[in-house]
C-alpha cells in the first residue's frame, strides 16, 4: 500500500478496510451483529487530543464500529476516517 | 481460556460472559429485571481515563448492564466490550 | 446481614431496601408522592468521584429516590445500586 | 421545630414550607404567577459544591421555586429538598 | 425605593422594571420585537460566579430579555430575578 | 454616529447594521444564502470571556450571522447584540 | 487568487472550494457518498482555540465535510467558513 503524504487531525485514525472474513490470527470479523464490527489496517493517525492519549499506531490491525465515519477516496483507494473511540480492539 | 494478545482503549473492559445461573459464591445472575444484570469474567482492561481510575482487573468476576455494549468475536470466542461504568458489582 | 465481599465503583452506594413503614426514629418512608422516597441500609459504598466527596458510609440509613436504579441479587439477597445523588437524606 | 439529626448532600437545602401569606417583613409569597414562588425556613444545608459556595444558612427564610423538588416526611413533618439554585431570594 | 435587606445568589441580578417608554438619555425600550427588550433599575446583585465576573452594579439602568425570569413580590413591590446573561445593555 | 455611553457584557459585540449592498473594499454582503450573512460596524465590544480572547474591536466592519441575535434601539438607533461567534469575517 | 486583508476567528478555516474532480496528486474528491467530502484551498486560518492546536495552514489543500458551513462572498469570490473539525484530510 502506497504511503500517504497527507495528515489528519488530532484524535483521528485513518484505516484501510480489510474485506476478507478470517485471518491467520483467527479473528472472525463480524460479531453477532454482522454490520457492527469491522477490521482494517491503520494507515495514518492524528496527534493526541488533550487528556486522551493516542493509543493506536500506523500498521495496527484494528476492529472498529462504523458510526458517523466519513469515507474518503485518496489516490484511488478507499479509506475510512475514524475517531479513536470507534476503535473496539487493537489486535 | 487463551490469553488475548490484543489491546482495548482507556476506560474499557472486555468480558467473557458467564452463562450458567448459580455459582459457588451464591450469586444468582438475573436481578428482578431478568435482562438487566449479567455476569462475566474480565479478560482485558484498558488504561485509566483522566480522573477515572480503572477499578476492575483481569480475572475479576463482574456483574454488568448490557447498555450500548458491542459484541466481538475474537479467535472464535464471543466477548463483550463494556465501558467501566457498565460494571455494577465486582465479586 | 452477611457482609458482602465484593466492590462497587466510585460514586455508587449499594443499599438493602427497608420495607416496613414506620421506625423507632419516627421516619415515615413515603413522602406525599408515595412512589418517590424509600429507605434502606447502606451495605457498600464506592470511593469518591473527582470533586464529589463520598458523604455516605456503610451502616447509614438513607432515604433515596429510585431513578434509574438497577436492582441486584447477590447471595440470594435483593439490593439496589444507587448513585450518591439518588440519596435524599441520611438519618 | 425539633432539630433534625440527619444530613443532606452537598449543594442541597432542606426547607420547612411556610404556609401563611403575609409576614411581619411584608413579604407576600406568591408572585404574579401564584404557583412559582414559595417561602420556607431552612432547617438543614449541605456542604458547598466545588466552585459553588453554599450561600444559605440554617434559620434563613427563603423564597424558592418548586422545580424538581422532592418532598420528604421526617419525624411526621413535611419538608422539601431544594437544590441551592431553587432559592430565589434570602430574606 | 426602600433598600432591600435580603440577598440573592451568585450570578443573579434583581431589577425593578421601568414601565415608561422614553427617558432623558433617549433610550426607547422596546426593540423592533416589542416583547423582547425591557428596561429596569438594578436593586440587588449576587456575587460573581466562578470565571464570570459580575459586571452589573446596584443602581445601574439595564436593558434585559425576559427569558425564564421569575417574578418576585417583596414588601409589596414587583421585581424580576434575572441571570446576568439576561442583561443586554448597561446604560 | 454618536458614541454610546453604555456597556455590554463579556463576549458580546454590538453592531450597527450596514444596509447598502456593495462597498469600496468589494465586499458583497449576501452570500449565496441571502438571509445568512450581513455586514455591520462594531460600536461596542464586551471584555473577553475566560479562554476566549475578544478578537473584534470598535470600528471593525464585520460580516455576521443573525442567529439568536436580539435587536436593540438605543437613542433612536437600531443595533444588534451579537455573540462574538456570530462574527464570520472581520474586514 | 488575491490575498484577503481580513481576519477570521479562532478555530476557523476559510477555504476556496476546488471544483474540478481529479488532480495531479490523484485525489478523487467525492467519496462513496458524493455530497460528503469536498476539496478546497485554505486562504485564511484563525488562531488556535484553547487546548486545540490549529493544524491547518494557509495554502494547504484540504478535504472537508460541508456540515453547518456558512458561505461567504468576499470581493466577488465565493468562500466557505469551516470549523477546523470539518477538515477530514490535509493533502
Amino acid at each position: 500500500m502506497a504511503e500517504l503524504k497527507g495528515k489528519i487531525l488530532a484524535g483521528k485514525v485513518l484505516v484501510k478496510p480489510i474485506i476478507e472474513e478470517k485471518t491467520a490470527s483467527g479473528i472472525i470479523i463480524p460479531s453477532s451483529r454482522k454490520d457492527d464490527a469491522f477490521r482494517g489496517e491503520v494507515v495514518l493517525v492524528g496527534s493526541a487530543l488533550p487528556d486522551v492519549p493516542m493509543e493506536v499506531s500506523v500498521g495496527d490491525i484494528v476492529v472498529y464500529e462504523k458510526k458517523f465515519v466519513p469515507e474518503l477516496t485518496i489516490e484511488g483507494e478507499e479509506y475510512l476516517l475514524l475517531s479513536q473511540d470507534n476503535v473496539l480492539y487493537i489486535e
